[in-house]
């Protein structure tokens, strides 16, 4: 070993760990759940999303990934034979039409190629004129390709039809990009604990609007373990149906406290701000941004130069500077390399890893001015931050 | 306050927690779990769960609470239209009939009231008389009332039908009973993390058999993030299809490393140990206990005296002493009191606890001679130990 490397994420999920909240979790070792102490802690926890999802709405929790609660969004939403629309442009997206699949259920998709945002004007044109359909899917930002969904002008669209639903995938939007549930009609918005919150992974959070829950009292698709009425009624109370993951639970609680604090707004306009840096960085490095337009802040991906593979340059920082990056997923590997911005980085992480990415550059023979990438992220700073 | 009280866990889950396992989760900040260094981790904890299923089968792991693996035992294994017989004797028991409900199965049932073993003879009969049944499903131990199930008879009648799997819920039975998977053919074993594992909630395990991949093969019920097949082709390469609660695998693999420098064994014989020695000292002092045969190793039912709330007894112990007991579950609750061995308990946390009821029963005007339960619990220590 050379010298010391510390190693750090630059992934878009697990994310870094608010110290002082994975700190709760040591703390947990008498905490059982059916204690109103815990109660209290559920049901403070419970309120804090509320506030971290901007919603009014029941916001539930769970013990899984993302994953266990996009499939809730489809078993507790449909019943046989209902239709559902799903705009896709990426790995995520997919996971939509795979969920409908498995459940015997006929998907209609608008489809955007990779690094495009998904059409919005055609998820209109459909929901007008393929309907009926129970529930619209789509990400608010579609992770594997780090582009941003209009999900406001689509809200706007289902908000017309009132035995239709509109589900959005938010793991790595919360945090990063203003959502309004309420105001925007995102019946069902997703979240999950490895992303702008914070702490890692083990649980999916989903908020459920009034027009959602009356859509769920009449679905018939078979659900248990993610039964959101059953978690309603439960939570309400303090009480889950089913053994939470406590410890998650102390570090989400700690987590949404710092986040109440630091302000939604803040916690936002901070991922934005780093992707921003990111993307001049990127462009004084003359090297492409995946996203045709409208780019994530969650997450930027950057495409190698011509030539060389993302894989070649992600080992290079990992090996040289312990800097994570996450790779493209699918047939996006080995053409592209993702920044994380949600959550726990600050501008000091960002000039690390553009300054570590130069020499990971010239190491593997692209050719560049040392220190430009830096330098134009910190032009950019200048002129964003006071 | 009027003094020092540390809170202790005697409950059948959430378990006192191994600190050197859960010091784990604080090392976790840099883990993503698309990394060799992860996959090596999964690896070795995917093997350390088979010897602690003392099991070849193939063992996964999710991220949820045990109830969703539960779900994956009816979702992977049935298709619309098959039927299943249930032994329930408890509320983990009617945990089967309610999923079998919720995916619109048959399900046979054979019930004990509560106390009392499932009658595993009728089991055999019904699957003689009754079937053709595609899953029998069973507790090994049915922590609510605090009685073991004779899963290896159950297990052998089972054999004799090729298209019939064996479901085991030992998520209390697993550590604390001698289980062999593979000898008495029980296809699919439950597990969960917050028991005898001894480490913090929102992990489930399960083992498969090869007779259950067959079955599951042409299983038809929908299933999505419990997807034993696909977890299957994931984690045989140290992944998972979704986000793994990675400090809770890493916590996961520490403390399953304790278990096999302890001895599966001798972790098993602890249990068995502390429950004796908690019956002995429950007859000392009068109290009846629930289970009118079979106990289980895992936890204690223990009838409150004649006219007494269990719950009273329960305040008592939590306000004066800090232990944290368990009351009974639905129709029980105010009936009993459960005091739980799986896991990371020990004998002087046994005596601490008997000489706490003394005084707990004490003050709500029991007549007992101080001492007495926790000479009864020594002598049997004398007895049983060298």
């Amino acid at each position: 070993m050379p010298g010391i490397i510390k190693e750090r994420l630059y992934t878009p999920g697990p994310t870094p760990l608010l110290m002082q909240a994975q700190a709760r979790t040591l703390a947990a070792a008498n905490v059982h759940h059916r204690t109103e102490a815990f109660r209290k802690i559920l049901t403070e926890t419970l309120e804090l999303l509320k506030y971290y999802f901007n919603t009014k709405n029941d916001v539930l929790v769970f013990a899984s990934s993302g994953s266990g609660a996009m499939e809730g969004a489809v078993s507790n939403l449909l019943s046989p034979g209902e239709r559902i629309l799903v705009g896709t442009a990426g790995k995520f997206g997919e996971r939509w039409l795979s969920l409908a699949q498995a459940y015997g259920i006929e998907a209609v998709k608008v489809e955007s190629p990779y690094g495009q945002p998904v059409n919005i004007e055609e998820m209109k044109q459909k929901l007008a004129q393929d309907g009926p359909f129970r529930a619209v899917y789509i990400q608010a930002t579609e992770t594997s390709t780090a582009v941003m969904n209009d999900v406001e002008s689509l809200g706007e669209a289902v908000k017309d039809y009132p035995e239709t639903c509109l589900v959005v995938d938010a793991i790595t939007g919360l945090g990063t990009t203003d959502l309004r549930p309420d105001e925007w009609g995102l019946d069902i918005v997703i979240g999950g604990s490895q992303k702008a919150v914070m702490i890692p992974p083990g649980l999916a959070f989903v908020s459920v609007s009034e027009k959602a829950w009356h859509l769920i009292a009449q679905a018939k698709l078979p659900r248990f373990y993610f039964d959101f009425a059953k978690e309603r009624k439960n939570q309400a109370k303090g009480e889950t149906a089913y053994t939470p993951a406590t410890t998650l639970i102390l570090s989400l609680h700690a987590a949404l406290e710092y986040i109440r604090e630091l302000g939604r707004e803040n916690l936002i306009a901070n991922a934005a701000l780093l992707a921003a840096l990111t993307r001049e960085a990127a462009k004084a490095l003359g090297l492409p941004l995946f996203a045709a337009c409208s780019p994530a802040n969650a997450v930027t991906a950057v495409c190698a130069p011509e030539g060389m593979d993302s894989g070649a340059i992600i080992k290079e920082l990992r090996n040289r500077f312990g800097a994570i990056v996450a790779n493209g997923q699918g047939s996006m590997k080995g053409k592209i390399f993702r920044l994380a911005h949600l959550g726990y980085f600050d501008t000091a992480d960002l000039f690390a890893v553009v300054a570590a990415l130069e020499i990971a550059l010239l190491k593997l023979g692209y050719k560049l001015e040392l220190g430009s990438g830096v330098r134009a992220a910190q032009q950019a700073y200048l002129r964003l931050v006071n």
